[in-house]
């Protein structure tokens, strides 16, 4: 791919003026790695658009040169999938500057966001009309609707309400070769041939760069209660979880596992926090409920359950304030593995059935393969994902992640791709997966994912290094 | 494209044997012509292939020889999707063999379906185990799996659960080249890259052939009420909706609209039907609502609509079979419609929002420009899509249809564009919609259909001459 040329920077600049265009190595500089710091990567300059028009115009002088373009959000990508590759031939575009909100409709719950509107601040607008906005993470003030479209993102309520791809109603996005493909339209039915909102939902960039979205809101809720449950193993869990929808079906929002491992971690790392009840329990879960009465619904289901032994000790939060701290310890898992020392993580997802037989038999294998590993597995059970974390050996060094980190990660893969699961549920492949995504990728998924990639961006300029494993790309080692 | 050569019919003879072979014209001839009659075509041969594994050899050997493939389910598409063409050069590959519910498990909700079984098989199965599968459609005894798929097919029943692409949870399909795509794992959250599944959904097998489906199962319903409803025009129609959602959440199932002209039709051309209320309304609209406590919850809904003047009339029905025969109001309206007269009609859609104001103007501006022609539109509204269907003036000759009809639909479809609307809402393109989705469809979206069929099928053998509009192709003028 060619590098941007003085003729072509000076035509960009001419076209986004001074708050749109910039080469200061010190404005780039925080966009130029990922917020992990893992990846590091040069560009020639950073675009900041304020228009679909504007964004448009830019897309096609960077097709007719074959210059690559790296979109951009709010930067919080987990796999690397916005930093720009150390060649140094890409643009930045950065979405941020498209904030507004179009438009907000309670009465049809439906808002209209551009690609840039921060998710915090769609959550404050849409609460300001009674209405929510159903997606969370902890990314919120500074992930990007365009972002969250881009990577499908998930977060700890997808189980009512799915991810992002089950909340967008309709899409706008700028094409490979800078056309404007206008699909804002909420339209509930549409069958005019192959799903183009669902093919850009996810797609990281890669074939089109999402400007604007069209996004479903649901009513306020009325009232939410949160409860921590102590019970035996991952099964008796999911046997909860059955249990509690088919009790008070549609209000369970999140159910959260976490083993007694990653509650020591938080106890003992985390100033502050403190065990939610008095006994020990091999694991535990969280549960939030929100509707009509949940709280006296959720007491009464989690009682039952109690007297069925199918939870062992169960507590409803009395207050806000404790059902934030019960959220927090939730929150805190990944702070206090950091915290304890080095590890492997793994975002990945397989049928809810299978979970807890696969949580339970992958860690005994890897523990066997890699002695004096520790897996902390925790997250979304309900969604069958889990974060799939292995702990180095307590005497292992620093070099440990380098040395051994990818023979685990190939060991955890392997037995995702065995169980008929997804070696990426919500994090996305961006560049960190994509040799992961090569190596246990069945032929039907990567040549469909080649063969749509080379079709609508056959110029390669979208994002380039992202999600595609290309066949005839040079491959890190 | 090339004609199946007689050694190519000998090996797929002796591939699938004598219940999964036949060239014999009177077996043939049901499948050669879609139900209503409008297109028709020919085959060399019929295949019914009874596995996965079978269908995977009939594709691999059709594509060697370059032969087109034309998949078949139920042969109930409403726009010849499922017809081959007159040249006789393509085959019949019929799912119907495949029948076999894999799996059904109630605690998962999920049921694992061969393409081939049919819906109302699956109704009773998951019925049978205190589950339900919420879509539904008139031609439920005959239409399959696969083809609902394909088609991504509506209903009655969209408004709560959405169309079929939101009930699939995992797809098995054999593609163009008899690679066999597994993505039956049920995963809740899966950010491998572009969604295949979603493409798949609505392609109407020019990609691909859905062999077999994980659908999504919900639990029986408590208790079932539905309400007869007399009310001034569409807008209120809509205002009461929005009442009803928010006085009972998640319990509206359906909310079909009804013109006087339709229900005036029905009391006159079908034996037996009766007016549900005493008065004259200018527009009706039919609601069912499922869950706890339905009726009472309805009931009271629609008293507060009274008094606040956002219905005129309301009944709802006090025994099974008085709801029945709502239904069949109206379930008969499009055979009224036959019995009545010519009429061209159009499956479209638009924002929910704006669907009161298309109606009313478009019919307004079609009555105008074609005198004598009378509008008959109804439908989902709560979806947005509304069976928009312009009857012949009184006088006109047998011919009309097809001296006019292409005109009334330019004109309607051009209304539906204007509005940012979908020119076919849920009956999808088929051979019969694609010339005008190539004349009403806007440039990026055509790209992406063709681009993506020619790099999915090169050889371009998928269901031939349906949905995608291929720019080099022959047009029909």
């Amino acid at each position: 791919m060619a590098n941007p040329s003085p003729a072509l920077l000076a035509r960009l600049a001419d076209l986004l003026g001074s708050k749109g265009f910039s080469a200061d190595a010190g404005e780039m500089a925080p966009w130029l790695t990922d917020w992990r710091g893992r990846f590091q990567g040069r560009a020639a300059a950073l675009l900041s658009p304020s228009s679909t028009g504007e964004v448009a115009e830019i897309v096609r002088l960077c097709a007719g040169a074959g210059v690559p373009i790296v979109p951009q959000g709010g930067n919080t990508s987990m796999v690397g999938g916005a930093t720009p590759s150390p060649d140094g031939d890409a643009l930045i575009l950065s979405l941020r500057r498209m904030n507004r909100i179009r438009d907000l409709s309670p009465e049809d719950n439906l808002a209209i966001c551009e690609a840039g509107v921060i998710l915090a601040h769609l959550h404050e607008a849409a609460e300001a009309q009674g209405r929510r906005f159903p997606l969370s993470l902890g990314a919120k003030d500074n992930a990007t609707i365009g972002g969250l479209v881009s990577t499908n993102a998930g977060g700890t309520q997808v189980l009512r309400f799915g991810t992002m791809r089950g909340l967008v109603a309709g899409l706008e996005a700028v094409l490979p070769d800078g056309t404007i493909f206008d699909g804002l339209a909420p339209l509930k039915k549409d069958n005019r041939g192959y799903d183009l909102r669902h093919l850009l939902i996810g797609a990281e960039g890669t074939l089109g760069i999402v400007t604007a979205a069209s996004l479903i809101l649901v009513p306020a809720v009325a009232e939410r209660a949160v409860a921590w449950v102590g019970l035996r193993d991952p099964e008796i869990a999911l046997a909860l979880l059955h249990r509690l929808e088919e009790r008070i079906p549609g209000a369970i929002e999140s159910f959260e596992l976490v083993p007694a491992v990653a509650l020591d971690l938080v106890l003992a790392h985390i100033p502050g926090a403190r065990a939610p009840l008095a006994g020990r329990h091999d694991w535990h879960v969280l549960v939030e409920a929100a509707g009509v009465e949940a709280e006296a619904r959720l007491a009464a289901a989690l009682n039952d359950a109690l007297g069925q032994g199918s939870a062992d000790d169960a507590l409803i939060a009395a207050s806000q304030g404790q059902a934030d701290a019960l959220w927090r310890i939730r929150d805190s898992i990944s702070e206090a593995e950091r915290k304890d020392g080095i590890a492997v993580k793994h975002d990945v997802s397989v049928p809810v059935a299978d979970m807890p037989a696969f949580m339970t038999a992958t860690a005994v294998a890897v523990e066997g393969a890699f002695p004096g590993t520790r897996v902390i597995a925790f997250g979304h059970l309900g969604d069958g994902n889990v974060h799939f974390n292995v702990r180095a050996p307590r005497d292992a060094a620093a070099s440990w992640l380098d040395n051994e980190g990818a023979a685990v990660t190939r060991f955890v893969h392997d037995a995702v791709v065995a169980a008929g699961g997804s070696i990426s549920a919500e994090h996305g492949i961006g560049q960190m997966k994509r040799s992961e995504l090569e190596r246990v990728g069945d032929p039907a998924r990567l040549f469909m994912l080649r063969a749509i990639k080379s079709a609508l961006d056959p110029r390669g300029i979208m994002n380039p290094g992202k999600l595609v494993p290309l066949a005839h790309e040079p491959r890190p080692s």
